[in-house]
């Protein structure tokens, strides 16, 4: 679907065979970034970052793509992540449908797409074709990775598979390992997905396309991404003029409906619903508590001995930044990740934030979220001899 | 659908027609109520139970129906709400499909279910109702008036009814109106529903029935219902064993979706899709605000006044009580209830409880809630003469 992919997107192809955790293989895969700012001559002020489910590599605008990109506001010259300073790199998820690989891509092998014919997806996956992509581009240590929601597992993931290949790692909205309750968020999305006779067992087109499925699964999304203490200020009890309001029965009525409505309709014809289930699910098998050893048994010691082989492993100063009023990747899971790799000797902090916007805050609240980013890149900066 | 209908319910004929307050009118209209214990000669032990959107009105045993009910431990002879000492209504709500008229009930007039014929239906129409059944028993005040979520809410709008029918109030998890999160998560729920094409515009049958639409509004109830906290625990991240996971792709792999899986087998087809979509709106058109008078127009201070107004009206002690991890009547909603009774006069406390278990404690934290109740209990107990 590649009116999907952000123009100026740049590629690096995976080694094919690239073998898959969980089994089977890809070949001729390829990892859409995009980049910004110049690397220095000693390597030394790279910044990765990894992404949450949806965004693709288009991150803000760049010479190749003035458009806005979905962080805008952090990324650009003189911005929190500073790109005067700061030779920055966006990838795009392995498995999503934004340039990268992934079930909605072509086949070499059939022809057609691969739909459920795409090997099973774990986030460990989407690390290690994003350190292809840093391998790629001759940087051998990265000064910062930055890892937002998902892009969080993918970070931790990539810390353990290349351990110091990161300097500094600022943690936003993460998680070490998927916890019921989003579990059970996310299982609710896949099933309103399948349960739509248009997703058709993940073998449909554009004129036959799961809509309402993916409809309510985005709903349902903004709903946990955002907070009630939000909404209550944003929307209370406003209801819609009559013009705007629904005649269906039980259609309609609040502004807070319509807002979901709107969300939800920008979405769906822009992501595949099949990758949709794909990186859902990667996060659900994510459990950092795999990489223990010796493994203790012990849940929460098995991903505390985890998180702490990372902090032992080169990793100098890391930053978790969660937020108050997220329900997805509840403030305790980002304080479990600074605690973990703390234990190991890294300058670990945790960052709790008061905003109000739940776990999406890292994509409005810029007044919170600009200053605790940059104070950090600030101390892990290093003047690149003259 | 009779078989909804425990054994042993009774019934109060509403006046008729029994006009609606959004418009329309209900005509041979009924209300389906059980009771325990025995009325004091000077009426003065009468307790009243209005309840959640899916309960009927077998709260707990009694000689007609010895089967437990839903509430059973928080009532019965020597329990928190003792019959021994009181005698205690349950109601089930108006529109609901266990006993009282609502939408899955045969419309007189035309000799076929309501369905989508049924009037609009709000919160004020079933706490009418529920004051036919108190006239109905020859009560002339209720010692207490007990709502439990939805019924919180129903308590409110039959204290601004008949102001002073109630001397004493608990209000458990409700609130005094809907709020955008709330709504919205409610939303979602309909138009699950809605979204089945079985549904078919709220004409189906038993034979084809929108079990999917209900299937996926049960779990995403169940989901707000409970809280992360209580599921961590609970699930953490175990496995079903591979007999009992799910061999359809993206199907059931962990023990929290095994659970909302068998949770929602169990209520589809137990509770009317139509049903469900009239009293789950009823909540989002609730809003205690509309009593104030005269409204000043700010939202806050309007509910707040129509609060007092309750609180004035002879309402003695009131006791709001809400849970920490409550994500869909937040704890906050409960002081807010609170803080307006008190401020018309009453003596009304809040009381918030440490309860993992989210919206839904009430129903299983008897440790925490029985003792409450039962306290509140004994400072209104008054011994009847001998």
């Amino acid at each position: 679907m590649t009116e999907f992919i952000p123009p100026g997107t740049r590629y690096v192809d995976l080694p094919s065979p690239f073998p898959m955790k969980r089994g089977g293989e890809l070949r001729q895969a390829r990892v859409a970034y995009e980049t910004w700012g110049t690397l220095a001559a000693d390597g030394g002020n790279a910044i990765l970052i990894v992404t949450g489910l949806s965004p693709d590599a288009h991150a803000a605008a760049s010479d190749s793509n003035p458009e806005p990109g979905w962080w805008e506001a952090m990324l650009g010259p003189g911005k929190p992540i500073d790109t005067d300073r700061w030779f920055v790199v966006c990838v795009n998820s392995l498995g999503s449908c934004k340039g990268s690989t992934g079930p909605a891509s072509i086949d070499p092998a059939s022809g057609r797409r691969y739909a459920l014919g795409f090997p099973e997806l774990s986030i460990e996956d989407g690390a290690r074709a994003a350190v292809a992509v840093v391998d790629a581009l001759g940087i051998t240590r990265l000064a910062c990775l930055i890892g937002n929601s998902m892009g969080g597992m993918t970070a931790l993931a990539l810390l353990t598979q290349r351990p110091g290949l990161a300097r500094g790692h600022i943690n936003i909205s993460g998680a070490a390992r998927a916890l019921p309750f989003s579990i059970a968020i996310r299982s609710l999305q896949r099933e309103a997905i399948r349960l739509d006779p248009n997703w058709n067992g993940g073998d449909y087109d554009e004129d036959s396309y799961p809509e309402s499925g993916m409809r309510m699964a985005r709903k349902l999304g903004v709903i946990t991404y955002r907070s009630a203490l939000e909404w209550d200020g944003r929307f209370g009890r406003v209801r819609l003029d009559s013009d705007r309001a629904d005649d269906e029965p039980f259609g309609l009525e609040f502004e807070v409906e319509s807002y979901l409505e709107a969300h939800a309709r920008r979405f769906v014809r822009r992501f595949d619903p099949n990758c949709y289930l794909y990186l859902s699910r990667s996060m659900d098998w994510f459990d950092i508590a795999e990489y223990c050893s010796p493994r203790c048994g012990e849940h929460d010691a098995d991903a505390r001995s985890a998180l702490a082989a990372i902090g032992r492993a080169g990793l100098e100063k890391a930053l978790a930044i969660g937020v108050h009023t997220d329900i997805l990747f509840p403030l305790q899971q980002q304080e479990e990740i600074a605690e973990g790799l703390r234990a190991g000797g890294c300058d670990a902090r945790f960052l709790p934030l008061p905003s109000p916007q739940g776990h999406d805050a890292f994509l409005v609240d810029f007044e919170r979220f600009g200053p605790a980013v940059a104070g950090f890149l600030d101390e892990l900066h290093v003047p690149s001899p003259a």
